[in-house]
């Protein structure tokens, strides 16, 4: 069924839900709306609305089922495979006002919050209070609400998880208007299917979350890092199961190369700590005292597998330093280029593997290609740089060298997409990293949930 | 549609699928197969199938959709709800013989199984190659299939998640036959709806699972387990928030009462190590010597929350003697009288109150009500005893008191089942619990995977 055009009946009706000043049309739509960080060209709604509750949530959507509208939600637009943008215009819903910390229940250790609370100021909010949140994707602006409709992962994931392991109950209103409460204030359910566990990582396409109960744990007493210089990337990277293998387990660990420390050095304006070696490995540690012994076996385990020495970094400042040059790789590299990536994620031990793989390519194709990410979970960033080649040549590279990775990743076993999500720029490689059955599987759950297929249609399952 | 009755010639069919030796009818199928763990009359299947590959689950799912007829998946029928018992005859599928560890794979951590193997047996195998399998649920001898299909919990929740958390990757086949791969190798994975969350805790009621890719860690170096005596329960489970509010996260902290323990030392004809208290906390700690210095303070903590003593269990021997008294709790209780059970969630510091609750329903009600659980989480496992009652009687007691505690969690903002799942048994109270809208949705996945409903019928959705 084609989506109906929205008409200014279809505004006028908006602006008795909303209050008038939360619905914006025409030029009063910022720029930014019309896409999220990656390049994939520009994509207006035809109208933009910023709820501010759930019944308002739950009446913009039984709207737009009558009417047949499309609805595109979004938190802060930081996604980086085109999951909140509006590809056939409609309704662009904005949970950024949904934006209260409801409550932090000491008790429990559990927080309620609305999707549209900022990663950032959640974590500082419940550091305050003694307590920690451990999911930490690299992108600090993202909501709450983004950060679980793509399952995000982050440096933290080695040791803690991801953020699928945080969510213990969710508020979500249907397409058609419906009010959903799954799981709650439970640390373990087995209550029938988890649809709350459907949602985390559906990219907004079965279900409007409005609320999230998060559990939360301790606040670690300490913190420490480790900057490990290496004569190679290789290196570094093999040193990676060696630690692992000796039981420890870092909360983080971090691959970096010279050319994007220099990038990020230039973007920040300010010099790293270290510029001896043309890769560093990056471990923290998070914990009481016992950390202390871990992070000496750890080092001595770098220092045996090649490195050049280790950087022990115990003050607040200087471990910021460094985490803010590392945090700031994906703003360094769209600094350099228009750049393309993935995401895949392969098992841990072949990570080593997979960033040869592509440095091959690189040479193959005679192109750019830069990495950064998570060696201690397998999950690898991997850009590809156009640096100014004509478009039609670039379109060209990028599937090229696109494919090759995804078909690698496959054979090694991985999974197209370790934090990111699928949005709709992924979806030719979900599509043929899947069987038949498990793509109508999840075409099924689709129209299970969205019977007329108007929540953000043409991501995630096409 | 009504299913198809199981003929001679659709048994003659199954022996050409599986060798005859494996296809058991009639008088060959032992008692066992016609229940599970928990008394609710005895249903037996037509006919009973074992298994050794995808394949031949694949070829009898192709087989039952062809004629119409049910089929019920079984592990080690250790469940408490029903789950695993052939309501409509038809065909049980025992998982029994895909009991292979198909690969230790030491580098990734990680292991492939088949659905069949016994949790003990793949904790110990592990356990001798330094690795450690967290999920810990109270019946050792169940499948991992079965621990999957009912996302068990079990003692070790409190700090290691239940097994939803360390399950990768699976592979299942569906009705019809067709086979389906899900997930894989790796720790973080956001490549579309979660259909491997979707199975885990479907108790076999949308696919059959064939394969199992688990998540290990590094075997803890020591343990240590404290008992801790209290002059009564509730003072027990109220020095629980003390000792997680002062940021010690154990491995376990189970509560244990005098009259279970009475009735586990009877069973196993060994005394309890301890006869001074009326209630006691079981805490565990796992982990480099670090943990010293925790349990101290967790000891302090009890001893201020008004703990008679605390008894430190270091050697193995000692620990094994007060643990195989807790585990020995339900098989206790089933030796005391026919019981029923809660297995209710409710927010961790909520529990005491929920206990109380209990209490007064068993005094009020004239029953025996006996508990235990897990203190750490919020589950508990709550047994009413029909102690020689008539048939009549006991009938309309356990329904007054089920609804009791059902309601009583809801109010707490619990949820129906922690860890034991829904089967049949639970169904109303699964129903209570959700809306319409939740309902629908389960409904409308149940009918994704399964058209024809032929998949352990009048399971979990009804």
């Amino acid at each position: 069924m084609p989506f109906a055009k929205l008409t200014s009946e279809h505004i006028d009706t908006l602006r008795t839900i909303f209050d008038p000043a939360r619905v914006h049309v025409g030029e009063a739509i910022g720029e930014d709306y019309s896409h999220d960080e990656l390049a994939y060209g520009r994509f207006y709604p035809d109208v933009l609305v910023e709820p501010i509750s759930t019944e308002e949530v739950s009446q913009l959507l039984r709207f737009s089922y009558e009417h047949n509208i499309p609805v595109v939600p979004r938190g802060m637009g930081t996604g980086l495979c085109g999951g909140a943008v509006a590809l056939h215009g409609g309704i662009m819903l904005s949970m950024a006002r949904m934006n209260r910390i409801l409550e932090i229940d000491q008790e429990n250790r559990m927080a309620v919050v609305e999707p549209g609370v900022i990663l950032l100021e959640f974590q500082k909010t419940v550091e305050e209070l003694g307590l920690f949140y451990p999911p930490d994707p690299g992108e600090k602006t993202a909501t709450l609400g983004g950060n679980v409709m793509t399952n995000a992962g982050g440096m933290r994931a080695v040791r803690y998880g991801v953020t699928r392991d945080y969510v213990l109950g969710m508020e979500a209103v249907l397409p058609g208007g419906e009010i959903i409460h799954l799981g709650g204030k439970v640390l373990k359910n087995s209550s029938g299917y988890s649809l709350k566990d459907l949602l985390i990582g559906s990219e907004g396409t079965l279900a409007v979350v409005t609320k999230l109960i998060l559990k939360l744990i301790p606040r670690p007493h300490r913190q420490v890092s480790l900057l490990v210089p290496f004569p190679d990337l290789d290196q570094a990277i093999d040193a990676v199961p060696r630690i692992m293998g000796a039981g420890i387990i870092p909360t983080a660990i971090e691959f970096l190369q010279r050319e994007l420390i220099e990038a990020s050095e230039r973007y920040l304006g300010k010099p790293f700590p270290d510029a001896s070696a043309p890769a560093y490995l990056l471990l923290a540690f998070h914990g009481s005292d016992e950390l202390i012994d871990l992070y000496h076996q750890a080092a001595h385990l770098c220092l045996d597998a090649g490195a050049f020495d280790v950087f022990i970094a115990d003050t607040q400042e200087r471990q910021e330093m460094i985490w803010e040059a590392r945090g700031a790789f994906l703003e360094a590299l769209k600094g350099m280029s228009e750049i393309d990536e993935v995401d895949v994620v392969v098992p841990p031990a072949k990570i080593a593997g997979f960033i040869k793989f592509t440095r091959n390519i690189a040479q193959d194709l005679n192109v750019r290609i830069l990495s950064f990410g998570h060696a201690g979970d397998g999950n690898v960033h991997v850009y590809v740089l156009r640096d100014g080649r004509p478009q039609d040549e670039w379109r060209v590279l990028l599937e090229e060298a696109m494919e090759r990775m995804y078909l690698e990743a496959r054979n090694l076993q991985g999974q197209v997409s370790g934090e990111h999500g699928i949005g709709f720029a992924k979806i030719p490689y979900l599509k043929d990293s899947l069987g038949e059955a498990e793509l109508r599987l999840l075409r099924g759950i689709k129209q299970v949930f969205d019977p007329k297929g108007l929540l953000n249609p043409s991501k995630v399952v096409g």
